[in-house]
C-alpha cells in the first residue's frame, strides 16, 4: 500500500507526455495542444486596410477635397487618388495605395461633391499597414499552446485550415461485474445498474478526451484476459472498472499478471480508493479503478486525468490543488488520506454529508474535493483546507 | 451609449430563465439543469449487499460455523443459512436474508470446511441494507441541479435513463461581410478570412452550447433581412456577427429596424465592443456584434454567454469576477471601460501586449479578461484589479 503523494509520484514519473503527433482541423482541436510552432502563410491584414469609416485622403495638406467615388469592404480595386482627391471607404475596405490618410466620416461635411475637413489628419491616420499584426512566415502561436476558441478564430483568420496537435490518448474502458445490468432494463435480485462507464466517458468528456471504446467483460477468466490484451493492444491508455480484489473471482488481476504488465502500484493508502491499480505495458498505461462508482471517479480525477493530461503534451497537467476555509468541522476514523465530496464558493469549502465509498449522490453536487492527508486527522470550521477543484 | 455596468444589467433584466422542458438521455445530460426533482424508481441498493469479501453468517453468537456453499456478486440465489451455519460471499453479493452479519476474510480461519472466527461480529456488520443510500419514491436529485459526470454516475445507478432539463438555446450566428472568405480558399485583394463563425461555435461547445446554426449573408438588403427574418423565427438566439455601423451598407441595422425589434442598447462605454447591440423580438434574443473577432469574443464572453447561461436555467449564470494582483502596469487613454487580455496564474494577473481591437494573439492566449470600469485610468502593478475568468 503506498502513500497518496507516492503514488501521484509514480503516476507522474511513469507517463511521459506523447511523442505522437497529428495532423487535425482546426475547427475540431478546441483543448489540443500544438505540437509545433505555427507560421503565419500570410500578411494580416493582408492589404492596408481602413480602421473606419470615412474618407482615404490623396493628399494631408488641403482642407477641400473632390470626392472621385467608393471603396467597399471585399471591393478588388485599387483606384487612382491625386492630391486634392478623397474616396469614400469603410472598415474593413482596402486603402488606395496613393492615399496619405483616413478621416473618419464625423470629422468631415460633404458639399457638392467636396470633402470639407472639419479638422487637420496625420499621415497614415485610420489605416491599418499590411502586416500590421503579424507578416507572412512569423509565428503565430508556438509548440506547446492549448487551443482555445480565440486561438481557433485566430488561426482562422490566417487562413490556416489544419494544424499538428500532439495526439490525445485513445481509452478503452472495461467494466467487470456479473451483477451489473445496464440501466433501462428490470433489475433481477442480486443485479445492480452499470454506472461506470456512462459516468467516466462523461468525465473524460468534459476535459476533452472523447477517443473512448467500451467494453462489458463477464467474470470469467479466459475472456477478461482477452479483452485485457486486445485493448493494451490497440489503446493508449486502459480503465478497468471493477475487479482487482483479493476474492476468488479475481479475473481480471490475474490477467493482468499473466500477461506480464509492469504492475506499478496495487492499493494506495486512502478512502475511498484503497484498490487502485496502476501498471504499464509497452506504451499502454492500465489502471484499474474500484468498482464501486463514486471511488472510481474519486481516483480518476485524482490519478487518471493528470495522467491524460500529461499525455496530450499540456504543461500545466497536474492536479490543481488550492486552499480553501472550512466551514464544516470533520473527523478521519483510521489512517488512510482522505478525499472528501465538497463545494466550494467565495473561498469557503463545505463538505457535503454521505461520504461512504458507495455514495454518489453528494458527488453529483459537488464542485470540489478536500484533500485530508494522513496526518490530519480532524477538520474544524474555519481551518485552511486543501482542496481539489473538479472540472 | 450605455455604460458596461447598465448594458449587463439591461442584458439580465430582459433574459428569463427559459420555461422550456426537454427530456433527454441520461447520457447526454453533462451540463444541463434539472427542470423537476428526479425521484428514485428503486430503492439502492436494491437489495441487501455485502460490503466485503468474507463470509456471511447466520448467527453471531458462535465461534466456529460450517460452510455451506457461497453467493457470488450478480447471484440470484438466497440460500438458507442457520444457526451455526456461514455462506462464502463477495463485495456486491446479496447477502442471504437470514444472515446476521458479514466478517471479512481477513478475519476467519477455514479448516475442514469449518470457518473459526478470529475476532467476534456486531450485528449486521459489512452489510449494507436495502435503501441504504436512497429509497423508491425519494428525491434523487432536486430542481435547479446542473449535471456533472458524478450525477450521470448517480442516475445510472438508479437506473434511470431520461430526465427532464431547461432546453439549451438554439442559436443561429449570421456573418456578413463581402470581404469574408473561408479559410482554406485563397485571397484576392481586398480580402481576409472569415473567422468569427467557427470562433463564436467552438466558444458555444466549450460551454456547452451545440445547437447552432450558420449562415452567411452578402451585403445585401434583402438577403440581410429575410436570413435576420427567419432566425428570429427559428432560433432562441441570433447572433450577427460585423454589419451595425453607422456606415452607408448598413443593412443589419434597416433590417433590424425594418423588422421591429425592440432595440435595448446600441453600443456601449466599452474598448473593444464599442458598437455592440441588444435586442429582442418575440421570445428571440438578438446580439450583433462587432465585425472584429477579438472584440466580438470579448463581447461573447461578457454579455452572451451569461444570457445564455440564464436561459439554461443556470442559477449561477451571472459573469463571474474575481480579483488578482496585477503584475503589470497599464495606462487606459480615453473614458471607456477596458477589457484587456490577460493571464491569471497563482493570484497573479498578467496584462498581455497587444490589446488592439483587431488582435486576436492576446487572447489566444489569455485565460482572464481584466476589467478596467470607466472611473479607472491607470493600473501600476501590485494593484487589486477585477478580472474574469474565461471558461
Amino acid at each position: 500500500m503506498v502513500p497518496v503523494e507516492k503514488a501521484l509520484q509514480l503516476v507522474d514519473s511513469h507517463i511521459t507526455s506523447t511523442n505522437k503527433i497529428v495532423t487535425i482541423s482546426v475547427s475540431e482541436s478546441l483543448g489540443f495542444v500544438l505540437a509545433n510552432d505555427v507560421l503565419s502563410p500570410i500578411n494580416m491584414p493582408p492589404f492596408r486596410q481602413s480602421a473606419m469609416d470615412g474618407y482615404a485622403l490623396g493628399s494631408i495638406e488641403e482642407k477641400a477635397f473632390s470626392l472621385k467615388g467608393e471603396v467597399q469592404a471585399g471591393d478588388d480595386k485599387d483606384p487612382e487618388l491625386k492630391k486634392g482627391e478623397a474616396i469614400r471607404i469603410f472598415t474593413g475596405a482596402p486603402v488606395p495605395s496613393e492615399a496619405k490618410a483616413v478621416i473618419m466620416q464625423e470629422k468631415i461635411e460633404v458639399n457638392d461633391n467636396k470633402v470639407i475637413l472639419l479638422e487637420s489628419v496625420k499621415p497614415n491616420a485610420n489605416i491599418r499597414p499590411a502586416g500590421e499584426q503579424i507578416k507572412e512566415g512569423e509565428i503565430a502561436l508556438t509548440k506547446g499552446t492549448i487551443i482555445n476558441a480565440a486561438g481557433i478564430g485566430y488561426l482562422a483568420t490566417l487562413g490556416i485550415t489544419h494544424i499538428e496537435v500532439y495526439k490525445k490518448p485513445s481509452i478503452a474502458i472495461i467494466t467487470t461485474g456479473n451483477e451489473l445490468v445496464p440501466p433501462g432494463q428490470k433489475l433481477k435480485y442480486g443485479q445492480i445498474y452499470e454506472s461506470n462507464s456512462v459516468m467516466l466517458s462523461s468525465a473524460l468528456k468534459t476535459s476533452g478526451f472523447a477517443d473512448i471504446s467500451f467494453y462489458k467483460v463477464e467474470d470469467e477468466y479466459q475472456a477478461t484476459r482477452s479483452i485485457i490484451e486486445k485493448t493494451i493492444k490497440q489503446c493508449d491508455v486502459v480503465l478497468i472498472s471493477g475487479g482487482i480484489s483479493v476474492g476468488d473471482y479475481d479475473f481480471v488481476g490475474k490477467a493482468l499478471r499473466d500477461l506480464q504488465v509492469d504492475e506499478i502500484f496495487y492499493k494506495v493508502k486512502q478512502k475511498p480508493g484503497k484498490p487502485l491499480y496502476f501498471a504499464q505495458k509497452d506504451r499502454t498505461t492500465i489502471f484499474a479503478l474500484p468498482g464501486n462508482p463514486a471511488s472510481s471517479l474519486s481516483c480518476f480525477y485524482v490519478y487518471v486525468l493528470p495522467a491524460l493530461q500529461k499525455t496530450s503534451g499540456l504543461q500545466d497537467y497536474r492536479l490543481k490543488r488550492s486552499t480553501s476555509i472550512s466551514s464544516s468541522g470533520y473527523s478521519k476514523k483510521g489512517e488512510r488520506a482522505e478525499f472528501l465530496k465538497a463545494i466550494e464558493k467565495d473561498n469557503t469549502v463545505t463538505i457535503l454529508d454521505g461520504q461512504a465509498s458507495s455514495m454518489l449522490r453528494s458527488f453529483a453536487l459537488a464542485n470540489a474535493l478536500v484533500y485530508l492527508p494522513e496526518e490530519v486527522s480532524e477538520i474544524n470550521p474555519g481551518d485552511t483546507i486543501q482542496i481539489i477543484n473538479l472540472p
